[in-house]
């Protein structure tokens, strides 16, 4: 894990094959849901507008409401991606991991889930049992409860097997706040371990696509590290799981909602070599791929290293290491510190290098 | 709305064309998604064993837990109706409504939703645009705020469209406990309008099945109404909203659940006359055709006549009705005194007699 890579330049956007913005293009593309920008742009076209209200801000992460005078994070997120196991995992596996990370990412703990499956008739009822066994390991592993569920099921040729969705609802613990809006120049960027190896495992088991690599999935359930860090202090500025679009499209994020600029050492970046050798083959960067077991935190630079240490005891976090800073430079645009000693902007991606990840 | 229908008896259960037990049938088929007994058995033997705990009590309708000292409802729905758009309705409006009223069944407002979309590659823009604003409207209407959403794309041809999925939060109000199990003979039974209105309007417009008829879905969010309800007494038993496999699903439900047995009197439940000839035209029992803006309550004997006439002020019940009662006879089965003066059991549909309703 400690093998970093001196990563490739990302290709010109202009020169990418992927569709015009949403204005100039009338159909959903994958792209949409690729966590990029375009799904930024279909958020902020036509859902938010659409919704009202503090929808804007919210969609796309947890959200922190009030009820009952308790401050709650509810998220959501839908499960398609193929195929359904998967070296390390399965879409059982992703369907509370997911969830549960998002609530994580607002400091909540993960306490019920809800959860909708989507059936494509036809489909084995051996394979509906494999992935709800998965589900509720994953479930009593993380420490939440499977409350409430529902299915449905389309013909066959109207579906893909199985498509799962959770919510999930949390409670925030009081003194947490935690927002990209909180963070100032100076605060420490913090990954919990090792990038691109849900993606590259996904990939690696793709039909069409397969190669073998000795690599699996690191789908987790972040409750734990995420409480380890509060422990040192509720004052960490923002968390965020880089999944869809990886960790560049997280820091962007971050970034742009901040207004502060973004600097990383990409020596630092930990890239295991059978990433690095999977995405030097199929020409993709692995800042841009996915993963579904790591966070990357913006912490204020006096709790830095006592945060450090915290997430290096976690069983999950041991590989935790400190890849950059928050800078007045540059705001929102995040930056690379080449291995050859120059600079790259790390930009927002367009979609999904590959579809169907999660 | 005030006509009335004599039903006829639906057929010997041995003789319909479904599927064979789950035990005995290795693939996924559409009444699975029914709500009836074969959705009943995915539940009981793959989705209860594999996710433990409460939720085999909780699976199919909103959970009630506890969190931070609150009671809270829980509940999920995914929607795949087709078309997406139908008289009275769309796709939107069912997202909101068949949450919100999940919700209501057991007594909570609904706060907050979640929304996550399934995205067919190809689909226009405009189609998705025209159902968020739909369901944004939808939820402005109930007083629900969608907080937090997730959008995901599928390559064509392994999706239908849009598929929707919501999940909500509310809160139970202090006193109010409604579940099966607090039914007890002598409770009285009310439904709050004519039945079988939503299922008709979504057959009529059905590919390879229009048929004209002046009928529009209920499809309504059902909390104000509740809330009428509760203002007279929290002591209400059950409440239920007679969605897929319709008024005889949701009786024979109560019915299993409770312990007790029910009879009702089929002259006694509004069917409007299109419902009834289209569901002759089908070969259709209107017992069985989804509802989306409908409860069925099981009342105290004492409270009957007040909740009743609580339920007639609100403008989505003002064809309330009694239709029967909870009785010591016959427990777990619902019966039905026919308008000829015999009596039949009105038994658990099997899958659903139209798939796709919601």
């Amino acid at each position: 894990m400690a093998d970093t890579l001196d990563l490739q330049p990302i290709p010109d956007p202009a020169a990418w094959t992927c569709p015009a913005p949403l204005r100039d293009q009338p159909r959903i593309v994958m792209g949409h849901g690729g966590g990029g920008a375009l799904s930024a742009e279909l958020v902020r076209h036509v859902f938010a507008p659409a919704f009202g209200g503090d929808a804007l801000a919210q969609l796309g992460d947890a959200a922190a409401v009030s009820l009952g005078g308790l401050r709650l994070a509810l998220s959501t997120d839908s499960f398609v991606v193929r195929p359904l196991f998967f070296p390390g995992g399965s879409i059982g596996d992703l369907a509370v991991n997911g969830t549960v990370n998002d609530l994580a990412m607002s400091g909540a703990r993960a306490a019920y889930l809800s959860c909708g499956f989507i059936l494509e008739e036809g489909v084995e009822l051996e394979t509906v049992a494999r992935v709800a066994d998965a589900l509720g390991a994953a479930a009593r592993a993380a420490g939440v409860e499977v409350a409430t569920g529902d299915t449905k099921v389309v013909e066959a040729g109207h579906g893909d097997g199985v498509f799962v969705n959770t919510a999930g609802i949390g409670l925030i613990p009081a003194g947490v706040d935690l927002r990209p809006q909180r963070v100032v120049p100076g605060d420490v960027v913090i990954v919990s371990g090792a990038v691109g190896v849900h993606g590259v495992a996904i990939m690696s088991v793709r039909e069409g696509l397969e190669f073998g690599v000795e690599i699996e999935s690191d789908c987790a359930a972040l409750g734990g590290l995420v409480d380890a860090m509060l422990a040192v202090t509720p004052d960490l500025h923002v968390l965020r799981d880089p999944t869809r679009g990886g960790l560049a499209a997280a820091l962007n994020e971050i970034a742009t909602a901040s207004g502060t600029g973004t600097v990383i050492s990409e020596r630092e970046v930990p890239v295991p070599p059978a990433v690095a050798n999977a995405c030097a083959m199929l020409g993709l960067d692995p800042l841009y791929v996915a993963n579904e077991g790591k966070l990357v935190a913006f912490v204020p630079r006096e709790h830095a290293d006592a945060v450090l240490q915290a997430m290096r005891s976690h069983p999950l976090g041991g590989e935790s290491r400190i890849i950059g800073e928050a800078v007045a430079d540059h705001p929102g645009m995040v930056v690379a510190r080449t291995g050859l000693g120059g600079t790259r902007v790390v930009d927002m991606p367009i979609g999904e290098q590959l579809p169907r990840i999660c």
